[in-house]
């Protein structure tokens, strides 16, 4: 708690709740329940995660009754600049042994609750018990405001992009045969504070083998001469997040097959990247690139798919996957990173994250996507 | 999903649910569902956190009745050399387009389900509409199991505290007068990297006024002379956090009160250190060192509770706060942690974990408590 966005004017926070307002109207739905994290963040700049103490914003859907905000009082404090009282919204601190969630609930319409998506069951369930117990998934309704990206929001995620770009570009001074991975990561974590960011909150170094499972994350590992996947990012101060993948080769690649297989997962890239425009499908560009991989013999191996959203969450709305047949729209964002794994013995991946622009695609990140042979 | 602690073998993780199933069925629950997260860490070794798509175990209350392990295809091939065959966990994979609610309840008994704690939303009403509407939060349970750590989760939380202390060893390196909070947060980064972490979760660096806010983070204030309050910590590889707060003068202290309350603050985190032992209870701990502050006239500036357990998260059971009536036993492990907090000019704070002995208590963090002037 306490941090806030500097990128968020009273007035887009007006204008965010009253679209929430609505959205949520239409859905038959009396109030919404957003809890900390991404969208409480997105409508009111408050940043934080849920703890065993109940912080919640309560919007009813009636523009007649004023949003509740409660909030621990020592976690209040913090917030005393977060212009709250102009935007209508009531504020009701508690402290150790009231009743949180009868505060939360007191004075707002009886009826259907959305609660956000990532709402703890730890609070859920003592709303439920404390009456608010006919609830839905407020996921839908707040996905419809915060996948369509405004002009700060973009302005934001390209600057998060140009620095994850510059730690990119100083990978080569630290991957080095016989350092470990995990000292590796060590350095690239102080090039993603120093180049901006508020928090290295994922650093991947999979070197060799390591690199051929895409949920690894960082190991005593020697790196040895071979191929190495760094996939890093973190929020800025504003919270906007920077996700890019590049594949180095430390000495040279030493397996035979990297060669013809990096060019194709490059190629595979490139056709995903260039598939995005306006009303192109979500599963539209996730085949453009499976297909080159596919004509490669490579389909086995990239085996997740190709893209997420990103904002103020590193995952979010759209998922670039088959059988989303969403279309894009300008504001959008999201990653494209193909990957190709060949288990046990090497893997690699390339990601960029795009924005949809009015007519085509615009890469918020810009470094050459070749294999980087240090 | 993926990385597994090292520290849990197959006949620890089947005590566990041994002790899950029996703590449920004593609760009248049917079954609960246990969420990634430190929850699911805890009984399988398995880390990771909650996304957008279903991962759970399912455990019956009902001995006879084997517990279910969903997992999206993708994340489970991560987990081949996790021994769920060896606890009779039955695996149930599932790809997108399929209904993972379902998957996870069938053949489950019916009746009442516990759901862990941090189980978001998304997955919580999924699994309501699925059939498993009759709902109770799970911590309870879980809590009475974690509350007390294990001999080989002491060693790595007594792992965790060296390593941190080790850093702090070395933040003298970094902390001078002309360089930004975030560029000294960088540095600390890289050593909570070096010195054995696997992530490094929180780098506070309050320095001047930003000290006297219990809830900073960092900034690019550059420092002047005076105190800088650094809050640390992180996971080891296994899990098991790290989390110490050390005050530094810059120079020398700036504020004429320091010297005098910072003499109070270490008076009264030696008193709550010291009041700890098996049959005390947590409120008691608490007010050892609060009436120490009070004594010096500095109860108002001490605006938090004493300290949160600490393990598999960074806060859990057993929160050290008046009103806490639990009596301690041996093997619980906390923060103490006052602060004094003199808005909008300084604050100081002095943070080691402690654990709870047969009949006392041992420090996890050994550096001196002392003002460290640089």
């Amino acid at each position: 708690m306490g941090v806030t966005s500097s990128v968020l004017d009273v007035t887009t926070m007006r204008s965010r709740l009253d679209r929430l307002r609505r959205h949520a109207s239409d859905a038959g739905v009396a109030a919404t329940v957003v809890s900390p994290g991404s969208d409480l963040r997105y409508l009111t700049g408050i940043a934080g995660s849920s703890f065993e103490r109940l912080t919640a914003l309560v919007v009813p859907s009636d523009p007649a009754v004023p949003p509740v905000f409660v909030s621990p009082a020592l976690e209040y404090a913090g917030l005393g600049h977060v212009p709250l009282a102009d935007l209508g919204v009531e504020v009701r601190t508690w402290v150790d042994g009231e009743d949180p969630y009868a505060l939360a609930l007191g004075g707002v319409p009886g009826g259907r609750v959305a609660v956000s998506d990532m709402t703890p069951a730890l609070h859920l369930l003592r709303l439920r018990d404390a009456g608010a117990s006919d609830q839905q998934l407020a996921g839908p309704v707040l996905r419809e405001l915060r996948m369509r990206k405004d002009a700060v929001e973009l302005a934001e995620l390209r600057a998060a992009g140009a620095a994850i770009d510059r730690v990119h570009a100083r990978v080569g001074e630290w991957l080095r045969v016989g350092r470990t991975e995990a000292e590796v990561a060590a350095d690239i974590a102080a090039a993603i504070f120093e180049e901006g960011h508020a928090a290295a909150e994922f650093v991947i170094v999979g070197s060799g083998p390591n690199g051929a499972s895409p949920h690894h994350s960082v190991s005593d590992r020697v790196i040895e001469q071979g191929d190495v996947v760094v996939d890093i990012g973190g929020p800025l101060p504003s919270g906007y997040n920077s996700d890019s993948t590049r594949t180095y080769a430390v000495g040279a690649p030493r397996e035979p097959d990297v060669a013809t297989a990096y060019a194709a997962l490059q190629a595979a890239q490139q056709a995903s990247v260039e598939s995005v425009r306006p009303g192109v499908t979500c599963q539209d560009v996730d085949r453009a690139g499976r297909d080159v991989l596919a004509e490669a013999g490579l389909a086995e191996h990239f085996i997740h798919r190709t893209g997420h959203g990103i904002g103020l969450d590193v995952h979010e709305e759209p998922y670039v996957i088959a059988g989303n047949d969403l279309p894009l729209e300008p504001g959008m964002t999201f990653s494209i990173e193909p990957g190709v794994y060949l288990a046990g013995r090497w893997g690699a991946r390339i990601e960029d994250i795009v924005a949809v622009t009015d007519d085509g695609v615009e890469r918020l990140n810009t470094r050459p996507t070749d294999l980087v042979v240090l």
